[in-house]
């Protein structure tokens, strides 16, 4: 049989310990589990930022599959710690909103997680992702079953994630979800809701650039140029050639962009 | 039989090649050793930071697992390498205090690392971790006993770290140890030292600032209030809601902080 | 039988979901599959700085291991994806130039990627990272031979990385390849090509500085010394005790040095 897999998704950073605490707790309950990192380096407290980095990642993980996400401003206070069973994997978590755009694609069954059993004692008020999260996670890796961890609810928060919205006949206003590595902005626009933009005429504003051209590799602009092209998973992202757009327009996660299609 | 787990923890960083190089090193002398980062963000050269982070960590790790830890200015130098057997576990290093918050906590059996035939040859006088540390690592996860590395010392190196001193009646001045990821400023004290702060007043000074109060959780107080918490190692940290404490406070690790207990 | 190890070196950085969602297609094919990270913190677009980092660890690994290699700035252009055989390890990258260090030192079989039933379809034009590059890996690791890939090619493309050129009769010309973490000028000189600096006099200048002190260590000068020291890696560095000689000199990657030899 195959070891389980559990991956991480935090704001923990790596230059703490804060992420190898997490996993020697998963090891130490669930031996065999193999473990990989989606991401520690979300900015920290930004719930959004994380949900985006998750949504992009799971749907590529093999079945069974147990996400850790922990972005987690109100560790301590009343928010609850859930488990979903989404997509054929399980996602351990605070009921944050940090699933949310997982929730907006897949049915989902969702527990309030509240068996102590399955936590380490005492369960400090300060790191729920060593007391709380990675323990769920290793004993499901372990075989428990997720009916085990507390009982099923439906008032788990959805946040509604920044979709566009028509700000007139021919116009939608979205929003920079997230500026990437590279510096390219990833906007809210997706090509499923818009796919007019591959083959009708378009103005996309973002900062004070106006941008009509849709590329479809990165090398195909001159260097310098801002263009739109439709990035690996779907959304519409602003670019430079080998150059950050971030930097160009002086554009970052949250600034507002503004289509029109003709 | 489980396979081996190896941890590192390093001021290495990740851009370079070099500790994907140790863990090759580790990887072809024992194929089936796991390997898990502690860290390889330390601050460069900085001995007490490394010691901090290591001591956070290692206590969630399995039994039997080995820890390579390589803050090393001194590579190269007389500076002894050291194997020390503590809590169940092993541990691998130069013998430069980096194990010091580990050897004030465990009984510890400590071993100078002198037998050659368990180093990578020649070895570098610029890369320890690649020439001692890992393949030692390596042959200890492949059952070589601890004896066969070198013989028994007792005068490694203890650093007396930051333990905070009586500097009056009521008062004791300590250090910031770190900063976390979040802009947490972790102080020497801990709550087992203090337990006093749980229920009587007290003055905490940082910097300019004042602090008396001690909250549980990092939400209880409004944005922008400086407090003390209890942090998840024990450590009384000074903090502030979804900000930087760091940052508010202009302090950093080897500030020092005053407690005064009333 | 040993599970198959895999490599990656990007530049991908580990903020995004680029590094997990290329780990999440492997483990999807390859479930067994060991996965190290050399590095996915190439700077962006750096193929010669990636070809670098990759020389200097794959010696290092087992026999069989697949490096995956990824610094990509013409994906979705006209350039190949190769899977190279070399050393008795595998290579999959763009034809770019990022294996060049590698060419330099080992017999290649060189084939250009061709075969779609070993891609994720549909192949994105952004991330080959994803599409091409690791699915080829995880089927390479999961025992498809080399051949089925496609076909071999002679003209894959070679960089001559930076080799040095003499500039007169004593003098040579040569270049910063890198700055690594701690802030050491890692130069294009190479002890193997100029094995004289260890025992005859020579100046080394770098920025305004003329240096002729080769230590052994790196604590054997006093602080704030700049020197040059044979690195572990066989290039000669230059050097601070525990300083940064990038800062120092105000030099980087691409920096011109000039030896002379007396």
């Amino acid at each position: 049989m195959l070891n389980p897999l559990i991956t991480f998704t935090t704001d923990f950073g790596t230059s703490d310990h804060f992420a190898a605490t997490m996993k020697a707790v998963v090891l130490s309950i669930a031996p065999r589990a193999r473990i990989v990192d989606i991401t520690h380096e979300v900015t920290p407290f930004e719930v959004v930022e994380g949900a985006y980095t998750l949504a992009q990642a799971y749907r590529y993980f093999p079945a069974k599959t147990i996400h850790v996400v922990v972005v987690d401003p109100g560790v301590g206070s009343a928010r609850r710690p859930i488990l979903a069973e989404m997509a054929g994997q399980c996602f351990v978590a605070p009921d944050n909103g940090v699933l949310s755009m997982v929730f907006a694609r897949e049915k989902a069954k969702v527990r309030h997680i509240t068996n102590e059993k399955f936590m380490l004692q005492p369960v400090s008020r300060t790191f729920h992702g060593r007391d709380v999260f990675s323990p769920v996670a290793a004993h499901l890796a372990m075989g428990v079953p997720p009916g085990k961890f507390g009982k099923l609810i439906e008032d788990h928060l959805r946040l509604s994630l920044n979709k566009p919205s028509r700000s007139g006949k021919r116009t939608w206003t979205g929003t920079i979800l997230k500026v990437d590595r590279f510096g390219n902005l990833i906007t809210s626009l997706h090509i499923d809701d818009f796919p007019q933009i591959n083959v009708r005429p378009f103005d996309l504003s973002v900062g004070l650039e106006k941008i009509n051209r849709l590329a479809l590799t990165f090398t195909e602009c001159g260097p310098g140029e801002v263009f739109a092209i439709v990035g690996s998973s779907g959304y519409v992202e602003v670019a430079v050639n080998q150059g950050s757009a971030a930097r160009a327009l002086g554009c970052g996660a949250g600034s507002p962009v503004e289509l029109a299609l003709y």
